[in-house]
C-alpha cells in the first residue's frame, strides 16, 4: 500500500461540524489554587475524543484501543490558556475537525464557561495519528472511522 | 459548644436511602493491564460524594469546600476489590449512609457492572469528617448538611 | 498443581524487615485545600511497591507487569488517615511484609513526616495477589519473588 | 509601577544553562497501551519546574505557591510527541530558559530516553506567567526569582 500522504482538505462548510460536551469542574480536577490543574484539561480532552468517536462517529473507542489494537496518540499540540476554571463551574468543550490526512486528524478545541458570558478558558489545535499498537507505526485511517467522519459531517450540515 | 459525641444511630429503614450513579470506564482510568487503576476508583468515589452533596443533600459541594472553608477529609477506609473493571464498561455506584455522628459520616459503597450480571467490582466502608479548613480541626456537622440528610432519607422512604 | 493454600506465617523477627523511601509532596499531589488528595497517596504507594520489588527484592517490576504478564492487584485495603500532608513537605514511607501466602502478600504501610516530630500521616494494611494477566486468575507467587523476599529478610536481619 | 513590558532578551550563551533531571516511567504513568499517557508528561513537567525553582533558582516553590500566594500558570504550550516512553524506562528532562519577560518566562523542554541512543520522546516550548493568586492578575517577576535566574545562569556559564 502506498505510503503517500494525500490529505483531504475538508471542503469549507458554512457551519462546520462541532462536537460539544459539558463537564463539571470537580474537586479532583483542581490544584491548591482552587483552579483546574492544566494536565487535567488533557484528561478531559481525551474523554471528549472518546465520546466523539463513540457517540458522533459511532466507532467504539474502547474496542478500537482494546481488541482492535489501534492507537490514537497525540502527535502535536498547541494550546493557549486564557482564564482559569474553578471547582464547581460547568465548562463546555467544542471539538472541530480541521483537516483529515491519510493517517492523521487535525482538530481544534475551544473550552469556555457554560454560563454567560461564556468566557474562553483555553483553546487548542492538535494532531492525532492512527497507529498500530502492535508495530507502533502509523496506519491509514480505518474505513469505519473515515465513514463515521463523513456521516457526522453530513448529518451536522443537514441539521443546520 | 460541647465536644461530646452523641452519634445518631440511624433508625432502621426497610429500604435504606441509596444514592446511585453510573460512570463509563475511560481510557484515562486504566492501567497498562487495561483495568481501572484502583487509585482512580477513589477519584470516582470523591466525585460520587460531590454529587451526593450537591444533588441529593442540596448542599453545594464546591461552595462548602470553597467559600465556606469546610473540609470533608477521609478519616478511615476499608475496601475489597473483587473483579476488575475494563475500559469501555459502564459501572454503577451505590452509596449508603450507615451512621451519622456529630462530626462524621460513615458510608458504604458498592460498585458493580451496570449490565447484567452486575458483578460486584469493589465495595468499601469509610468515614468522612467535617472539618474547618482554617483550623484543621473537626467541627459539628453543619445544619444544612444535617437537614439535607434528613430530607434525603425521608424522600427516599416515601418513594419506596 | 495443588490449589491448597498453606500460608507461610513469617517467623517473628526482632526488627522485621522494612523498606523505606522518602517523597516530596508536590503541587500535583495536592487538592484545593493544599493537602495531599488521598487517592494520590495510593499512586505513591504503588510507586513504593514498584521500588520494593525492583530495588529490595531485585525482581524488575516493569518486566513482571509487562513481558511476564503477572499482575499484582490490590485485593483488600484498610487505611487510617491521621494528619494531612502539605505541599513542599517531605514524607517517609515504611513498608513491612506481615504475611506471605501462597498467592498473596499482606503488607503494612506507615507514612509519617520526614522531619521531627515525624507525625503519622496515614497507615494502611493491605493484601496484593499475584495473578496471570492472561487468565485474570491468581497464581502461586513466582519463585524469583519468593527468593527475593527471603534474601531481603535475611539481609535485613544481618544488618540489624 | 509601570506596566510596560521590556523583555530581557537573554544574551547568547555558548552553552545555555540547562536544568536536567531523570525520572523512572512508572506503572501509574502508563495507559492501557503500556505507554506514558501524555497528560502525565505535564504532571512530570510541573514537577521539573518545581525542582528548577527550589534546587536551581533557590526559590522555594511550595512557599511561593503557598504562603506567598504567587501563581505560575501555564499561558501557552506547544509540544511534539515523537516516540512513546514505556513503563520501567528512565527518561531525562532538559529544561532551558529561552526568554525572560517582565511577567513571564519562556522555556523549552526536551525529554529523551536516558540510555543510549537517547531517542527524543517529546519536546515543548511554553510560557509561564507570574501571577497574584489573590487578584488573578499577572505581576512582575519577583526579585528573588530574577536573582535566582541570574545566579543560575552565571554558575552554569562558569561550570562549562
Amino acid at each position: 500500500m502506498s505510503n503517500t500522504t494525500m490529505p483531504i482538505e475538508l471542503p469549507a462548510q458554512e457551519k462546520p461540524a462541532v462536537f460539544t460536551a459539558q463537564r463539571l469542574v470537580r474537586f479532583s480536577d483542581c490544584d491548591p489554587a482552587g483552579m483546574v490543574f492544566y494536565p487535567q484539561y488533557f484528561v478531559m480532552l481525551n474523554g471528549l475524543i472518546e465520546d466523539w468517536f463513540t457517540q458522533a462517529l459511532r466507532v467504539n473507542y474502547a474496542t478500537l484501543l482494546g481488541p482492535r489494537s489501534i492507537g490514537l496518540p497525540m502527535a502535536s499540540l498547541q494550546c493557549d490558556f486564557k482564564k482559569p476554571s474553578r471547582m464547581g463551574e460547568s465548562i463546555t468543550f467544542h471539538l472541530r475537525l480541521l483537516r483529515q490526512g491519510n493517517r492523521s486528524l487535525t482538530l481544534s478545541l475551544r473550552c469556555n464557561g457554560t454560563l454567560a458570558p461564556q468566557t474562553l478558558r483555553w483553546s487548542a489545535e492538535f494532531v492525532i495519528v492512527t497507529t498500530s499498537l502492535a508495530s507502533g507505526l502509523s496506519i491509514s485511517i480505518p474505513q469505519d472511522i473515515a465513514h463515521g467522519i463523513a456521516r457526522w459531517r453530513t448529518l451536522s450540515e443537514e441539521s443546520t
